[in-house]
């Protein structure tokens, strides 16, 4: 591809991306400043500037470049050809009518789920579902008729994963995690933390947190939002949302950071590349393996606990917390029936639960009017709960009404790549966790950032992650992990 | 014009009104909410937009239209031919060159001014003033050369308004006002306002004010900016910003109540007419007349003294201030030097200032090079003060480094508006005043839709004042409020 091609294509993907970031705020602001009433006006807004993304993405000089860019051994252009081509097949691949459809089908099926929730009676959101799993499917038949239809709808999330290769890595996780859960199960519950932090002087810890850990806040905000999120504008904006309670520090605290990982993913892509689709995200588990790291591996971590502790007493010196309480109240586990309230061994089988269900549905091996059995018998099965109600059991996430079927691995993949990160960065940096009780977290995050972040999508995430880690057992590292971590503190031992 | 045409016409200017919806959100977005990294970002994502915006107001296919209208005797189409034409062709004659000249120059000038005035340093501005003037002469010249220049450039902001009507209406005013100033400055002066209030105390108090007056805060928003502006971004969409000081409550509630009547403006605009220019706002003046009615003649009366005096009473007991104290401070006459700080007597002295200046600039009948000395000769002559720098002398507005040219007399139109609403309100609601001092604001604002606000852009401004308020002198109307308001306080009277 000669150099003029090449400008024209990266300032054309180049507005892409900056109306992304335009599309990005507004999401943002609807989730956090807008009011009630400009609900319509914002739909107007995002329509139209959907229509505009729609438009230059299927724009047909696009075809030409990648047509050019074939074989060219330039590592960008080769990325950038491997993702501009499967967005590009992607989005003209679909009907117009079927584009429509599905809109329509999203925007009736929140509502529905809405109201099946609140009421708590699946059947008012089945008609809905049914429809949602039909153009789903019919939209992967469009995109690619030869490829496993979750095949072609995951891609959307975590491009380079296969069904099959999932499939193997879930069993073995499922059959991993539950004989540790049942182990838990039988020896006394570890407390939870019984104390009131003042919201107020919360927030500035929480800021504090997001700061030492690497977060630029100075190319961020952090803001209050029910259910927190990150939105990654462009470089110099990446704004993050947590939520705060009094009588619950530890959640918020590990919403934000989480939130403040994802943050620091994004501000690490290599903004430099603009334009050439390799400063996106090169995956949704990836990005997740991220949040995940800094969540779990480092903030729920003794030595981070003892540093928290300290950061406590300062701020809240009319609470008595100490690095211990907070560290067994970290990692207390819960057999519970909701994802988002789930601590990190039983996370990854409610996760599990929805991908072998998702499978099932475009499998064909599976109804949407037997699905709310089909859950509750999986929770019975890997978690040994069964759910009082649908609102408690197959309603309660937001995923399906919005038919982003094959979302949920990635949640799974970001917690399968953090553990092989993991064990791979307490190798490799012996004071580790000396630092990390030191509130020193520079290191952990060069180490991230050197690893994959900075090459944002130049590869596929998978391949990014074996660059990162050599040849690693995801599975047996998450699963390593999770037995001397909770292991340790319930008094448990791997057999 | 047949109604399919029609129907693409109305499509299409909705598709801008709704993008510029968009470039608002950002604009509000950018003064309150963007982290400071993000600049350059907001630059590219705004240009993006910008180009857009430009594209689709110029599309050839707005020249067939306006064609077709010609002769429509239908009001809302009538309206939109005039409108949008005048947008049109505004946006067409311009050549290409000429624009980028115009942007690169704004850009310029406002760093060159921000540097200037930090240094109190005119002559570091003025090369970038008078290319500035320079360029915005040839756009002038470039949309129509057989009128006034200053008159093409003014009516971006208020059309229908002559250069020689300003001219005799401004000089009357001027020659109005210099009396009851010279008057009240031989008079005992006021006491000012002598208490300090509890910030966050005072954003409940500005939100209750708001609200009481009529302004929609579900469909709106209350934030703090250190220069206060409302934005319109649509139909339920109507955000507000203003400044807290510990010991300054006047100068934030005014700050409120002056952005509230603004907004109230544009929540009263008759946005069911989307698509057809007739929900714009008719003009800066008018705008103005809004928010300066509801800050001036109802915020500093005193029978709103009062009423502010029991809601401060039970947000404040601490603070024992009472309804004639705050009528007076709300009142007291300063010879200043800073327009944004001048009271109502002088305000408009200020504006004429830059109006008589702006002008010479236009004439050529004054150099860049001579401006400071004559804005001073023109402060001792109508203000009887003196700058000592030009910081706070000629350097003290932003407008014109971003070649806002003719903007300044929308500020003194939007006064004289006032006066003629408030005079004909006093007439028309005998109760008007036992009403305000209830908190009964309803009938205030009824009025002022029913009369102007509800017609949106569908006649010009001037028009829309006839209309409403019959043929009225409104420098004398000016004149007359100012001499009984400020003229008892001081117990001065007109001659």
């Amino acid at each position: 591809m000669n150099d003029t091609s090449w400008d024209s294509l990266v300032e054309h993907v180049g507005r892409i991306e900056t109306l992304r970031g335009v599309m990005g705020t507004l999401g943002w602001d609807e989730q956090t400043m807008m009011p009630p009433k400009a609900q319509r006006l914002r739909g107007a807004q995002r329509a139209l500037l959907s229509r505009m993304e729609h438009e230059w993405i299927t724009d047909a000089r696009i075809g030409g470049w990648l047509e050019a860019l074939e074989g060219d051994a330039d590592p960008v252009r080769r990325a950038c050809a491997r993702n501009l081509g499967r967005t590009y097949r992607r989005e003209r691949g679909v009907p117009a009518e079927l584009v429509v459809a599905l809109a329509e089908a999203k925007s009736e099926g929140f509502a529905a789920w809405i109201d099946a929730k609140k009421r708590s009676d699946f059947a008012r959101f089945a008609p809905s579902l049914s429809r949602l799993v039909e153009l789903s499917r019919r939209r992967a038949d469009a995109i690619d008729p030869h490829r496993h239809p979750y095949e072609v709808l995951l891609e959307e999330f975590d491009p380079g994963t296969s069904v099959e290769g999932l499939r193997a890595m879930f069993a073995r996780l499922r059959d991993g995690l539950t004989p540790l859960l049942r182990a838990i199960a039988e020896r006394p519950q570890l407390p939870a933390l019984d104390a009131t932090f003042d919201p107020e002087r919360q927030t500035l810890l929480h800021r504090e947190v997001a700061a030492a850990l690497g977060y630029d806040l100075d190319g961020g905000r952090l803001d209050h939002a029910e259910h927190p999120f990150t939105t990654g504008l462009g470089e110099g904006d990446v704004r993050i949302t947590t939520h705060i309670r009094a009588d619950d520090l530890l959640s918020g605290l590990g919403a934000t950071i989480h939130e403040a990982g994802h943050a620091m993913y994004e501000q690490g892509l290599p903004h430099a590349l603009a334009g050439t689709t390799v400063t996106d995200a090169a995956s949704y588990g990836l990005h997740e393996s991220q949040s995940r790291f800094w969540e779990n591996f480092i903030g729920r971590s003794r030595p981070f606990c003892r540093w928290l502790a300290a950061r406590l007493a300062a701020r809240f010196p009319e609470v008595g917390v100490d690095a211990e309480q907070l560290y067994q109240a970290q990692n207390r586990v819960e057999r519970g029936l909701v994802r988002v309230e789930a601590d990190e061994v039983t996370y990854n089988l409610h996760v599990i639960v929805r991908f072998e269900l998702e499978l099932a549905l475009f499998d064909g091996t599976l109804s949407v009017a037997d699905l709310p059995e089909a859950w509750n018998a999986r929770y019975v099965e890997y978690l040994g709960v069964r759910p009082p109600n649908d609102a408690r059991g197959v309603l309660q996430d937001v995923h399906w009404s919005g038919a982003a079927f094959g979302y949920f691995p990635s949640y799974t993949l970001g917690n399968l790549y953090a553990a092989s990160l993991g064990a791979t960065l307490e190798r490799e940096l012996p004071d580790l966790w000396a630092r990390v009780e030191a509130g020193d977290f520079a290191h952990v995050l060069a180490f991230l950032r050197e690893r994959r972040n900075a090459h944002g999508h130049l590869e596929e995430a998978p391949d990014l992650v074996r660059a990162a880690v050599g040849e690693r057992d995801h599975v047996e590292d998450l699963l390593a992990y999770l037995w001397s971590r909770h292991g340790a503190l319930y008094g448990v031992t791997r057999s």
